[in-house]
């Protein structure tokens, strides 16, 4: 997928990386008050220590939803660090869900690392989660803005959308007549869900009026979708040294992820035969199944989807006025995440 | 165990069945909110449902925690209804705990049916527990108590405090040196957090000073661990007929509860003999292993302390000013909690 045409790329690792930096010290104390078993579990998670508790460098990932939970309280004309306590309370959220996520999907590898439950059992896995996502209304509830039970409120909503996508997302792998129209209402619950919220927390932290609150709500909506279809695009074709992903890894465990429900249902006699090697499971095929999804149009539709998504979410934030240099990192932000390469 | 002294217990029964009128619709509205797979599995849980959806009478458990909160908020000289958000809250919390704690320990029955993850495997279990957990703070969030956050605040604390006191109880089973303190602190983490905040929160919904609050959460902590030491008696010399546990079922998983755990530090030669059954995975032998802790001097011990921590609770009470009426009622409710036969 080329984003040539979608400059300015370049802002966005900058925004990424200032928010991390003012994100990181404010996770990390609240992680201290969890228990000494969570705290310890949800550090390694976190990519700050290893199995042993011995600090490692970098983790802590790419920040994209702090990011856009502090720009969301710049782009209502407040301070970043009115946005902080959204921003550490999303990322909890965020990881709460990866952590059982990984228990549920039986993924043994995270990062290139081992996954919590592969490394201390699904029990001691589904208590971190779960300190996580209590945690993370904590850091919102006891914060001194006078709208944190709006901000709060945002978040559980957000995180029922987030649980809603994950109970389709296990039910559509029983099942092999799945629409794209299901498929993107999957998408959007587990992966727009949480960046929507992601992308307003800020603003309702800062008391903004709702017109912004909402159009900061459809920037984060739209992007959840674009990040999910290259996060698709990525798991098929993407350069392992890259994507962090091995090469088809996708393909191997026969997800139907969004170009593959696309080229399913969409594909002719290409996804016919792309049907039949799903429904087997015969160990081998997945270059013929790339292949496959490409000759089906699943490859391009997923690309132009993605770029029309993200056309959408920008066009949302230029409805409503926001501060120039917020609306610009944002909208970085977004290009950032389709730029990727698939 | 005799209770007699600790009359009057007969007023109990009302409060509960009122807080099970008021309570159960509000949680039937907010239930119905989930995605449908989690709320049939939620309505099945909560007695509502059989598995495959049918309506069953009765269900709702004992509705102690409603009751307290909705108590609570009398006590603080508002109506009960201030408190409903608050019962309808920690109802939730008490019950993703309970379909967590399910698949942690692998039980396959609850209320003489099969657990939510036997029916539905544990990936469900997972997904409707942390539903249940984000939906509790949503009903606190959106009702429209100015002092919403602050509840919201409490509920979330009790939370982690009462996943430390779920990890606590892990780590003993592996350990065989648990100190009669330390299972004390766990109780009150896994038991006494959530009674804790059931009991304060109505009063923190109507804004009640902070000494009254203090004074609901004194009582409820100790209520907590009363509740505790009664359900490990019951689980020992209980009639499984009035307790609803299979004769011996805690004895039979070698569960390490505060009778056990007395019986171990404090016991001479009995407590050795039963140390080493306890090290042992022969069948049977509980008859005599509820011998040794009897000798041992634990069930004399844990009903001794039920009643004086019930004694603590109702003397909490005594030091603010809470209105005749919910302060005999909530004592009422404590001296059901020990009466319950041991």
């Amino acid at each position: 997928m080329t984003t040539d045409a979608l400059l300015p790329a370049k802002a966005a690792p900058s925004a990424l990386r200032r928010a991390r930096d003012v994100v990181a010290p404010a996770t990390r104390a609240f992680i201290a008050r969890l228990d000494d078993t969570s705290a310890a579990i949800a550090s390694y998670h976190l990519g700050w220590t290893d199995a042993g508790g011995a600090p490692t460098s970098g983790g802590g990932g790419k920040a994209v939803r702090p990011a856009l939970a502090t720009l969301s309280a710049q782009a209502a004309g407040a301070p970043a660090r009115v946005g902080i306590p959204g921003a550490v309370a999303v990322e909890l959220v965020h990881n709460f869900s990866l952590v059982h996520d990984d228990v549920m999907d039986g993924d043994t590898e995270r990062r290139h690392r081992p996954t919590v439950w592969a490394v201390w059992g699904a029990t001691s896995a589904i208590l971190t989660g779960d300190a996580l996502l209590a945690l993370a209304q904590e850091v919102l509830l006891e914060g001194t803005s006078p709208h944190r039970a709006a901000a709060a409120r945002l978040l559980a909503e957000a995180t029922r959308h987030l649980i809603r996508g994950q109970v389709q997302d296990v039910a559509f792998e029983r099942r092999d007549d799945v629409t794209v129209a299901e498929c993107l209402d999957m998408v959007s619950g587990k992966t727009g869900a949480l960046l929507s919220a992601s992308a307003a927390i800020g603003a309702v932290l800062a008391g903004a009026p709702a017109e912004v609150v909402d159009a900061l709500s459809t920037f984060g909506a739209q992007l959840g979708i674009a990040f999910q279809l290259v996060d698709d695009l990525l798991g098929i074709w993407g350069e392992p040294r890259v994507s962090g992903k091995p090469v088809f890894s996708d393909l191997r465990s026969r997800k139907k992820t969004l170009p593959v429900t696309y080229a399913l249902t969409h594909g002719g006699s290409a996804g016919r035969e792309l049907a039949g090697w799903l429904a087997g499971s015969e160990p081998g095929g997945e270059a013929r199944a790339a292949e496959l999804i490409e000759a089906a149009g699943g490859r391009r539709w997923a690309a132009t989807e993605a770029r029309r998504r993200i056309a959408a979410a920008t066009d949302a934030l230029s409805a409503v006025p926001i501060p120039t240099g917020p609306r610009a990192e944002l909208v970085a932000i977004a290009h950032f995440i389709v730029a990727r390469e698939a």
